[in-house]
Formats: structure tokens, C-alpha cells, sequence
């Protein structure tokens, strides 16, 4: 009875200490904390400057001021021009209106859906897939490009893939799951070469940056793409505003209708508040990207070194360096990686399996896709995948905790 | 010299003035002032109770609990099933997802965009009417039904556009520009003598409450339509977020495609915060509905009573009862209601010619519809319009003050 009591009061204890000890949040892939000089910005236009941009009155200009200052400031963050900036709901509504959109247009530019070709990977977000898969459905082609064992695509097949019916190449540059970077270099020389040969403005070539944009060249002139989304909840900034780059010539028609705001691609009251928190977001980006980078780096780098030591079964997932700096993927086969998150949690650090978006799936698609498919029978290393994603408040104590709790939980 | 500097002095007085005097705000029916309640719920869940619903750990598990009970006090409000409340990005957004959304799931079912079937009014709100655009240039019918001098629609003519095909009738609750009521209760009393003589579900009704939800009966039950706008910018709440009522049995489909949030309808990252700020402006509204429907009655009444006085040439735009408390909507003929609007602000009372979605229009089609089409060559009345939508800081002598300044500029 007295053992029992004991271990009883201890768990108890123990989870009174889990529940007043600060949890270590190493979820950022999923949602950032709003940066407080971001919800300033937030507040200001919330409860003084809150008219609707489209009035005339002053109210309503002090709104369009500031809505067309920060396009200003996310179009010299991408170094794109403001008109090419599209402030939608997210980043699922930009990847949406990216895809969908020109699909949309070039249909009313007299195509039929069969003579519409679409590349893609097979890891991208459910945001691009699902919009893809919609467009099968109204008849046009979807070539999804295979990655290999890094996550990293196959740049021949993509090579091969392009044709002279496809209208858009849309990539993930960074993987939300496994954090690998593609080449997009690489990629774009092809399409570059393609166009030319062809001498066709086709394909467009869409970015999705949501995941990359803290730590990756956005530079869209350097990169040289044609969309790219930016979502506000992966950068500190809001939940519910992202922004799509357009380059200006670019056909693309709205897939939602209205007042004509943002050059009729999305209608309805600009989400002031939102985009004025948006653009404050990338201005802190822009001013910390680098060292931040370099930091988050070392210590993805150090739990890598590291891990085997504490959990000698464990498996890196995606590439070693073409990465994003704050991406740790691993499985630990013979375990349950939601289990583990849940234990994780009790013991004070917030991780993932996977992307939020595809919770509701048993394993992962992304990790299936880097041993050869979705066929794949082992679901072992899918089932068991563990994804951690560093932020701007992580430490090295942190993951040295973290190494020593995934010890003693495996 | 003197004469001419003393008259720039005594002006440059009157801007230093005005701009620092506070400005009434007489412009609600664009966008409201975020209310302090809304906004501190807002701050808990972007700061520190920042997760993403979907994930599985304790910050999305808190975040998950927050967005349902959010659910359920919306849901309350209406008198609906958590589940069918969809929440969205704004009222624009609920309005295509209710029309095209149920255009793409007839079609789906296996209907031809020529045997479908819409019916809407002459003076809806473009983003209900942009869409139902769409639907025409996809091959749908849309019968649009006229008003009368009152602004509000021939019940007669809506009787006989229902037909077989018709899959939806879509109707501003409370006109955006003029705030005229449409009589709902005849509306479906013919619906449902329609449907039970055809045997069918169909057509469905689609209210647009964007406008009406402050002030008034948003029962869905009483109401016995099948889905309904509510929007958050005109109630106090967060710009950025809405929702659509979905009655449980409506067949409706997606317009934008992702991870599947709610009910796959509007897929991204749900934006928490704004929709906690969303769900605490419903419970505001909830609480002061009849008090400050009947405070705003009087303000607007006494308006109505005395503007003649002050000036002699004004005409009162839409029904004298049969509209939102809160709106006044007139013409002076002979004057230009921009001019009137940009003369008044500078006095310091900021109001509108017409809906901010409509502002790059050169008169008012709202007006023009009262007037008998928009085929009406008198264009006078519809450019000299002017609204002024009161709000909850709106009190009798910021309405008496109203009309001694019109008087002035007139």
C-alpha cells in the first residue's frame, strides 16, 4: 500500500512539475508565437486605425497608407515590386490561388483541361497536392516527381517531365516534415533551357516558401520563379495572412470573387491588422535571418552528432545539410512516433510527427516517399518519425535536455 | 495681404483643429472598432497559447479546445449545431463558398451548369453577386429580382423565378448601402410552399447577415434558411474572419483545397485568434442586441425626423422602418456625395457615399436600382448619396452636431 501511495504521489508531483515548468516549443513548422513588436503593429490598426482601405474618407486612408507600406516592405524583402504582392488568408490560400489560379487562366486563354500539365513533387503540403488532385479530377495532367532516399528530386525525371502543355511547376522549396531544401537552381536552369528551346513563357515555376522564408534566399529576382507564397503563422508573424508574390506578367485568373481588393485575386476588407503584423514579421526576419540561421544550425548539427549516443536506433530522415537549419527529423523504428510525441509532452517538450495539416493520416507520406513510394510495406521507419522544429527561443541546454529525455523514454 | 493671411491663419486653425479633435466615427457598415474584450482574447492565443488545432501535443490540444468552444458560442448565437458552423476568412469568403460552393456540389452531382438555377436580388453585395457572375459564365442562369422604391424586392416576381432548377436563393438580409430588411418570413414561406409542392430540398436559401447580425434575429431555427454570413469586421470582431452557417443537410463542396479543416471547406491553419476574437464578439452582441438596437433606432429616427430642417433638399434613401437601426442613408441632390464625404471629414465626421467594396464605382447601383434599373438616365440621386452607419460610441449629440455641419456644407 505505502509503495503504491508513493508511486502515486510521485507521478502526481512529477506531473504538477510538468504543468508549472515552461514547456520547451519545439513545434515552430507548425505555428510560431506572434512576436510582440508584431502584434503591436497589430493592436494599433485593431483598436485606433481600423477602417476599411477601400473608404475614402481619412479613416479609410490611413488604412490604405499603411496596407501599401507594407506591401512595400514584404515586396524589398523578396525584392519584388509591391504590385506583385497578393496579401491572401494564409498560406494554404496563396498555394490555392497559385495553383488553381493559373489553371483557371490559361483555361480562359481558350486550353482544355487534358492540355494542361502540371509538375510537382510527391512530398509537397496538402495545400498544393489537393489542388492538384482537383485538377486531375477536371481533367488535367499531374506529373508528380519522385524524390529520392535524401528527399531530394530527381532532377532527370524533372527534366523529362516538362512538356510543352505544362503550365506550372509547383515546389516546396523547403519540406514542411523533413526540412530538405530543393535544388532550385537546378531546377530553374532547366526551365529556363525548356523556355528558351520552346520559346514559350510556360511553365510558370511556383514556390512554396512558407517553411523556407526564415532561413532561405527569397530573393525572387536571384531565385528567378514566378510565385511564391509566404505564409504569416511560420515567421512569427499571424495566423490567418500570407502573401503571394505574382510576377507581373504572369496569367492567373482569382478563384474567389468580389470587391476587386487585392487586384480582384482576393476579394474582401484587406485583414489590415494581419498584413501590417505580416510585414513587420519579415522586416525582423530580414534583420536576423542570417544569424539565426547559423545558430539554429549548430544546434540542429549538435543533436545530429549526438544522437546516436542517446538513442542508438535512431534514424536522420532527408538530407544531413541540404536541410533547413532549425529541421530534425529522425525515426525510431519499433516505436509509435505519436506515442512518443505524448510522452515528449508530459515531460515538457512540444514536437510533432508531421505536418498539422496531416494529422489525420496513420504515417507519414513524406518519410514513405524517401524509401521508395507510397507502396512501400515497411511503414516502420513512417510510423515512427519524430519531428522537431527550432525556433528563436530554442537553446543548446534545450536539445541537450531533449537528447537525454528521448534516452530515457526509448 | 492682411486680409489674405488672416483668412490662411483662421484655416490653418481649423485643420490644426480637426485634426486633433476626435473624429466621429459614422462609417460601421464598413468596418467596426475592434472591441477591447475581442481584442485581449485575440492577445492570450497569439502570444501564449499559440498552437495549430491540428497538432496533437498540449499546445494544440489547448489550441484545438479554444477553437471549439469558439464553435459552440457562435453556434449558440444562431441557434445551430456546432458542426455546422464553418468558420472562414471573412464574410466575402463565406458568400462564395455558400454560392459557389453549392454551384460545384450540384455540379457534382451530376447537374449541368444550364440546368442550374439562382436567384438573387438587383442590389446584393458584390461578393455574392460576383460570384453568381461566375456561375453565368459557366453557363448557370441567375435571375436577379427587382426592388421597389423602397429598396425592398417584388415578392410577386420572386414567387415566379423559382423554378425546378433552382438550386439556391441567395438574399442580403439587410442591404449593406440602405440597410433595408428583406422580408424573410414571406421569402421562405414561399420557399417552403415551393419545395413542398415540387416534393424537393431544394432551392436552398443563403442569407447574407453580415450587415444584420448586430441588430437582428439570427435564429436560424426561426429564420428556417440553410446557410448564413456572418462577419466579423461589422460586429465589433477581428477583420480576417467569418463564418458560414451550413445546415447539417446541404450539399456544398469545397472552392479551396488543402489539409482539411473545417470539414475540408476552408482548409489552412484555422486562425485561432481571430476566431476566439470572432466567438467573444458574437457573446458582446448576444448580450446588447435589443438595447442598442433600440438606442440606435432613436438616434436614427431623430435623424430622419429633422433632417428637412437643416436641409430642405434631402431625400431618405430606402424604407423609413423596414432598415437597420443603425443606418441612414440620404441624397441632396445637386451635390457630389464624395465631395460631401471628404467636406465632412475634414469636420471631423467620418461617413461614406456607399459599401467600401463598391468605392470605385462613380454612383451608387443600389440607388440607381430604387430608382427603377440601372438603365435610369437621372443619375443625380445616385451620386449624391451619402450614408452614415451608427455605432456603439454614436450618441444624440454627435447626431445633432451631424446635422447643423450638413447644413453648413449645404
Amino acid at each position: 500500500m505505502n509503495k503504491c501511495f508513493f508511486a502515486k504521489f510521485a507521478r502526481n508531483v512529477f506531473l504538477l512539475y510538468t504543468f508549472f515548468v515552461k514547456k520547451i516549443y519545439l513545434d515552430n513548422a507548425s505555428s510560431t508565437k506572434v512576436d510582440e513588436k508584431v502584434f503591436k503593429k497589430m493592436a494599433e490598426y485593431c483598436i485606433e486605425d481600423y477602417g476599411n482601405p477601400s473608404s475614402i474618407h481619412s479613416f479609410g486612408l490611413s488604412a490604405k497608407k499603411a496596407l501599401e507600406k507594407a506591401r512595400e516592405d514584404v515586396a524589398l524583402f523578396i525584392n519584388a515590386h509591391p504590385r506583385e504582392i497578393i496579401f491572401t488568408s494564409g498560406g494554404t490560400e496563396a498555394n490555392n490561388l497559385a495553383v488553381l489560379g493559373v489553371f483557371k487562366a490559361m483555361k480562359l486563354l481558350g486550353k482544355k483541361p487534358e492540355d494542361l500539365h502540371f509538375v510537382t513533387t510527391e512530398i509537397e503540403h496538402s495545400s498544393v497536392s489537393a489542388c492538384l488532385e482537383e485538377i486531375g479530377k477536371e481533367g488535367g495532367r499531374v506529373d508528380y516527381i519522385n524524390v529520392g532516399k535524401d528527399g531530394i528530386i530527381d532532377l532527370d525525371e524533372f527534366k523529362k517531365s516538362l512538356s510543352q502543355n505544362t503550365a506550372l511547376v509547383s515546389i516546396g522549396y523547403a519540406n514542411s516534415e523533413i526540412g530538405v531544401i530543393q535544388p532550385i537552381k537546378e531546377i530553374m536552369k532547366s526551365v529556363r533551357h525548356f523556355r528558351k528551346e520552346n520559346n514559350s513563357k510556360l511553365p510558370y515555376v511556383h514556390l512554396d516558401a512558407s517553411q523556407a522564408t526564415p532561413y532561405l534566399n527569397t530573393n525572387v529576382e536571384e531565385l528567378g520563379i514566378d510565385l511564391m507564397t509566404i505564409d504569416g503563422q511560420k515567421i512569427y508573424g499571424p495566423k490567418g495572412v500570407g502573401a503571394l508574390y505574382v510576377r507581373d506578367d504572369v496569367s492567373i485568373s482569382p478563384i474567389t470573387f468580389g470587391g476587386g481588393q487585392e487586384k480582384g485575386l482576393k476579394p474582401g476588407t484587406e485583414n489590415v491588422p494581419a498584413i501590417l503584423g505580416l510585414a513587420e514579421a519579415v522586416k525582423i526576419v530580414s534583420d536576423t535571418k542570417v544569424k539565426e540561421s547559423e545558430r539554429l544550425e549548430q544546434l540542429r548539427n549538435y543533436f545530429f552528432q549526438h544522437v546516436r549516443e542517446f538513442v542508438p536506433k535512431a534514424v536522420i530522415n532527408g538530407h544531413l545539410t541540404e536541410r533547413l537549419p532549425n529541421n530534425i527529423n529522425i525515426s525510431i523504428p519499433g516505436k509509435d512516433g505519436e506515442f512518443m510525441v505524448l510522452q515528449l509532452d508530459e515531460r515538457g517538450f512540444v514536437c510533432s510527427t508531421r505536418s498539422a495539416c496531416e494529422s489525420s493520416a496513420d504515417s507519414s507520406f513524406v518519410i514513405k516517399a524517401l524509401l521508395g513510394g507510397p507502396d512501400h510495406k515497411d511503414e516502420n521507419r513512417a510510423i515512427s518519425s519524430i519531428r522537431f522544429t527550432l525556433g528563436k527561443e530554442t537553446r543548446l541546454s534545450d536539445i541537450k535536455n531533449l537528447l537525454r529525455t528521448l534516452s530515457e523514454i526509448v
